[in-house]
């Protein structure tokens, strides 16, 4: 009873958590077979490829689904409650992961179920929690998330630019040109602000054009305002703070040149 | 009387101003209410859903009509002076958010309304005094508006450059391709130096790809220069530094949380 | 005599220089005269207007011709070596501004002229000295003069990286779907790399396409560089740099902080 | 036998080493001549010029030819080891740059010689550790080591980012619209993020040029992140600060020309 106990411990520090060696494995593992799984979904869904190597890709698919059904069984086998994984998000999605493969034996369809199928992803953001370890990426996250709500007002203005700009458009080439409708040629500013610039709409009439020529420099000008956003708060995130801690209140974050704690006034 | 004129200096406060609790509810229940009858003239404008929920759509407007309507009579009521609000540039936008459902019972002709309707979308500036309330955005809007001056000699040399490049690529490529006059090369410039690229226009002799060519480096090169000068002036603008200088030793630059001198530990 | 010297002196300084009063008036005058002639030039060049407004334009030119021909006399006249002048990049200029309109009275031919009128354009150089007073510019200028180098290597690595990438290309499709020569794949890898993507020419088989997104992600990721270059250049000639003068040595350019002159020692 | 090993030694260093006057010369002559032989290669891609100036072209390669075995003989001799450099990369890179001219002789067949042709390209990079001996390349160098691991782990978010919403798109617009498998979709996604925007493959569904815009904006503001990241590296690496402390009152950060502490005055 003992063993098993401890056994069950082992196998949630290793499936579930990632602070040991032996967890760490097996997310990289995790992460490769998942990856795996994805192009073997990708390239079945190439017509070409799915007339002469269908059988290959099939047997691939079985064995993809064995292995997470297995993965499934010991999640729910050494996880505290296992009802409340089996109904949490990444339990949902650990069980569409290997449900259609099995549904496909009883009801053929292979459209349908390749798109569930592709839910899969979703199984990525389980293991890119490893990413927590590397401290670049705590750096990123950090000046991202600092920046957060400065990049939803820029987001805020962009939208409500667009909207005007592409009404604006649609009356100025009066519904035609590719500009039939406002949501179409608010699809149609979003193309160009952002610089995209696909083709499939661009203005004819000389007063489009011009309109369009002060969007396009709108959107090169404004790309200026994310950039410097996220390179201050990276520059900020990243500046050398001084590890030493303050003996008398014990605050931390003083400048590499302060000879006193800037909170009680104690001498570092 | 004197409760009414208590009511009008309430409802004052409740719909022109935003530094109470009731008056930026006002505001944003404002901006939901004309995001929503943007949305429905946006709706509208599409044949398909024109055709299909016509009557629907037609109810919505008549709500959002009747809506700003008691708005704009309240908005005259609480004023000071009815008379100048009524003429100023929101007075006559407010107005104008109004009149064409009003006008279309008499005279019939759907789009050219639905033009005028647009000018709602004005409004939404209106409301957009709340993000002086929002630290973030007086952050950028400050950075912006330090950058003014270098953004707009950065624009005009742009200016100058696709008028100079366009007038070369209409006499490289003799005026054929899609280049059959100097503005029209000059908004191909523009097209390609912002990076968008629409294809609609694109040179075909070999000396007109090497221009063009030119003029994409350099467009790619150059929007370095207004993500520089942003950058530069949020990394300025946003480093919290208090303007407190310390009694005893004098020294500056101190973190705006800091209680005491960093170098001499003295209180601030 | 002395009046004439006098007279020709002021010329001179309202001409030629821009550090008078007057002088930068004229050169603003100048500026908006050549801008004049420049749209009128470039609407001439749209067949339409063209043929619809055609006597108007070239009665426009006639005037514009006119004021540059008094201004080429002027200068000529108040030069102290007119010879000199006549030679210099900036005479020949403006006289190539002036001389395709006499010419057509003579040789009809409207095309070929309209081309050699466009060098006017060049004469905008001359006014943008006027830049040199407004601060803002002289920073930008800086900040670019500082990164030159670092952007010279820049695109130095990016032209051998569309080199090798647009012959892998040209390689790789075979020669077909428009990259039908080295020189094409290489315009389409720039094209690609710069993110403008007309769409005239795009890979169709699959290792095209991959090599394509390896070209697009490359060139979404290096646009990094030159931004990188020319925001620390400017946060570097924007840093604030005490005005003081050393009292021994007179250096400058001493730290806001420094108590001591950095190149001799004495105290500040 | 003397004179043979010393003459050995300076070819050595004038072939393989750059820090000589006559080996920096050597380099730079070889970066022309091997840019020429590209150049040649580029222009007999191109049919009309092949047709027309093939007698010449063939002629100018021959040069080449000649010019580069004359370089590999020559490196063969001096070299220490001979079979290692024959063996080694370059080596085999150089072997490759002049062998295909001589095949030709025996075996018709200009096309696939001249894919093997352009190896010659690589032999670019030989000279590249020029760049090492220029400042500012080092600077950037650095900076993008150093920004290594922060611009990897932005790449891998942006690849699960374009599979996701590529296979999304996939579903969304039902695997019509050129969206006919995941990896086409895939490469539509790269192509929207990095706002390249061809246009031969664009959403033609409501729903579909909702998820696009979303695709777009996304690709629009993370573009920040990359530049963020080697703007921020640059600033800190490109600081010219010395590493000397003072030695009277160890105060660091001096600039690199400072020949006293700025704090005490100290000689440094």
């Amino acid at each position: 009873m003992k063993d098993y106990t401890s056994l069950r411990q082992t196998l949630h520090q290793v499936i579930f958590e990632s602070d040991t060696r032996a967890g760490r494995t097996f997310d990289i593992v995790l992460f490769v077979v998942i990856c795996g799984s994805v192009v073997a979904i990708m390239l079945e869904s190439v017509a070409g490829i799915r007339e002469r190597y269908g059988d290959l890709l099939h047997a691939v698919e079985w064995a993809f689904t064995i292995t997470f059904t297995v993965e499934y069984v010991l999640r729910l086998a050494c996880v505290g409650r296992p009802r409340d994984y089996a109904l949490s998000f990444y339990g949902i999605v650990d069980l569409l992961a290997v449900l259609p493969t099995y549904v496909s034996v009883l009801v053929p369809g292979a459209q349908f179920l390749l798109v569930v199928r592709l839910l899969r992803l979703l199984r990525i953001f389980r293991v890119l929690k490893l990413l927590t370890y590397v401290a670049e990426a705590a750096v990123l996250r950090r000046a991202l998330s600092a920046s957060r709500r400065k990049i939803g007002i820029f987001l805020l203005t962009v939208l409500i630019l667009v909207v005007i700009l592409g009404s604006m458009m649609y009356f100025v080439e009066g519904g035609r040109n590719g500009f039939d409708s406002i949501p179409r040629s608010v699809y149609w500013a979003i193309v160009t602000l952002t610089t995209v610039g696909y083709g499939d709409i661009s203005p004819q009439t000389a007063t489009g054009q011009v309109l369009a020529s002060i969007v396009m420099i709108v959107g090169y000008g404004i790309i200026a305002v994310p950039t410097g956003i996220v390179t201050t708060e990276l520059a900020r995130v990243g500046r050398p703070v001084s590890g030493q801690t303050c003996r008398q209140c014990s605050a931390e974050g003083h400048d590499t040149d302060a000879r006193h704690c800037k909170y009680c006034g104690a001498a570092l």
